[in-house]
């Protein structure tokens, strides 16, 4: 499976420019805040809680410096981009504060409380099948957005470096950090965390997290090449797919010492852990690293785990809160 | 009504005793964030996040700063407090800190939650009716615990003064803030904060807030006097009580621009707006001045609400994301 001629695989981005891009994102993202797990479990767990981004999410360090270095003449026709919800937040977002049009390709299985946040945010959602969603990541184009700027969630350089601020972050708030556990969905996330961490504290393990209902990383390492796994939708809808993207296997597969397929109801358990200990709202996507390390997978020592979103349905999350979900 | 020999009016920490807190707590304690409220308003409103702290309220600041000053002898013989749960959680903290023993007297309207925090945490519970347990705020006694040293929640100097950081920080993160709505129980955070505030920024607007169902500084403020209110217990168990520690009166009434009275639905609303927005769990008090800048009462420009807390039993907090509560 190598990547064709037309998704070449994926450069990811150097510490130079993951700290170009905190720079430029300084103004408008948080430094999140990096806080100890409110509960004992076999490592000592931090949690670095991207949910406290005004979007609820870590989506908006990559979107934000990928506009910011986009042209003027390009950004003025307008935007458009394919996502279940967290980056049509961050590029809705970004499009609004530059009074430019914003366009959104959303799987139908884009869950209630994204879609009314990508709505307030003012952006136009554009509900299609799961496959059709996928092809627009794979071929960057879809007809109902011809002609304006694709701002892709995972495969860019500049979204990879704008995600790579949380692992300079975590460097400095936690010199002594063992390990870092990372959600993964398309690989965005873990490319820029890990090239910042590799270059910054090579010793330090990188893992990712995935629902074992949709773990093809894991597979993936598993079996030494890229491999498609079964998919079941669920509360976490966040991260775990069916498949990699092809330009994103060669850089991730360097970068990962392991990757977690976590149940359903660990994950389920960990939302309301960081409930009831940490009071903040995790979706489940947020919730799977800590899952991971609670179960001891990230080893011991000082394990972060990167919440990497809070965007749930409130009527989900009280079902998670009352143990009626999963 | 004036204050008796036995209970002086509360001098307020200068500030330079709240500086000096700062640097005496800095290791123990989390500098919270201040992030943006997630959604439109009639102010600009600013949270600031003490429900992040490791005990998940600001009351570990107080209990920090006050145990940091006592004697080795004083704390050998163990210590108590008397607390509706979160002070409760903040000696207990720090006692378990030093290995020393600690009880607490808590009403028998504290929150099952807040109770389960206080047990994990080593300490010893006496449940007494509330009249009892106001006693104990009032004489600074109980049988139960005789001969150890007493930690008053509110209206000890260097409780205040730990507490009083918050304003440091809110004034260091905000200069161009206009306004401080607080929750007021006893006094204790509404006099650190305003002590701090009104010496670094005397034209900051200073109000406090307080449920309806049980508002004294609100009717004290209206009366020139102290006065008794009705009392009902609700999901707010955090502020809101029958009447004002006698001690408090001359110090809060000084330090504060006005009090807002604000109905139980509005909290509710608030604490959901909180969850959804900001992905955040605030208790009743950490929602009530949010609910009362909301409503437009701290006027227009940037207004900080102190979210003091966020210990909230999940089944409730689930009942109010579900819109059954109150």
């Amino acid at each position: 499976m190598t990547p064709s001629p037309t998704t070449p695989a994926l450069e990811p981005p150097t510490l130079e420019e993951i700290r170009a891009a905190r720079s430029r994102i300084a103004g408008d993202v948080v430094a999140t805040p990096l806080v100890r797990l409110g509960a004992d479990g076999p490592a000592e767990i931090y949690l670095k809680l991207e949910n406290l981004q005004p979007i609820g999410s870590f989506k908006l360090r990559g979107a934000t410096n990928a506009m910011a270095q986009a042209e003027a003449g390009e950004l003025a026709r307008g935007v458009f981009t394919a996502s279940a919800g967290n980056m049509a937040q961050g590029v809705a977002w970004c499009a609004r504060a530059r009074g430019i049009a914003c366009g959104v390709v959303v799987p139908d299985t884009a869950p209630e409380a994204k879609l009314a946040a990508i709505t307030r945010l003012g952006a136009e959602i554009h509900k299609v099948p799961f496959a059709e969603w996928w092809e627009v990541l794979v071929t960057r184009r879809h007809p109902r957005f011809d002609g304006r700027l694709f701002l892709h969630p995972v495969s860019d350089r500049r979204v990879c470096a704008g995600n790579g601020t949380i692992g300079l972050e975590i460097a400095e708030a936690l010199p002594a950090v063992d390990a870092v556990v990372i959600p993964f969905g398309g690989g965005g996330l873990t490319t820029g965390i890990a090239s910042a961490l590799r270059a910054l504290k090579p010793g330090v393990r990188v893992y990712t997290a995935e629902p074992e209902t949709g773990a093809p990383m894991a597979a993936s390492l598993a079996a030494g090449a890229p491999v498609e796994v079964a998919y079941a939708p669920s509360f976490v809808d966040g991260c775990g797919s069916k498949s990699l993207l092809v330009e994103m296997w060669p850089v991730v597969r360097r970068l990962v010492d392991g990757s977690f397929a976590m149940p359903l109801g660990a994950i389920a358990d960990a939302v309301r852990l960081l409930a009831e200990r940490n009071r903040v709202i995790a979706e489940g996507a947020g919730a799977t690293p800590v899952a991971a390390a609670l179960a001891g997978k990230a080893g011991t020592g000082k394990v972060v785990c990167v919440v990497s979103g809070g965007n749930i349905d409130s009527a989900k999350l009280a079902r998670i809160l009352t143990g009626e979900l999963p």
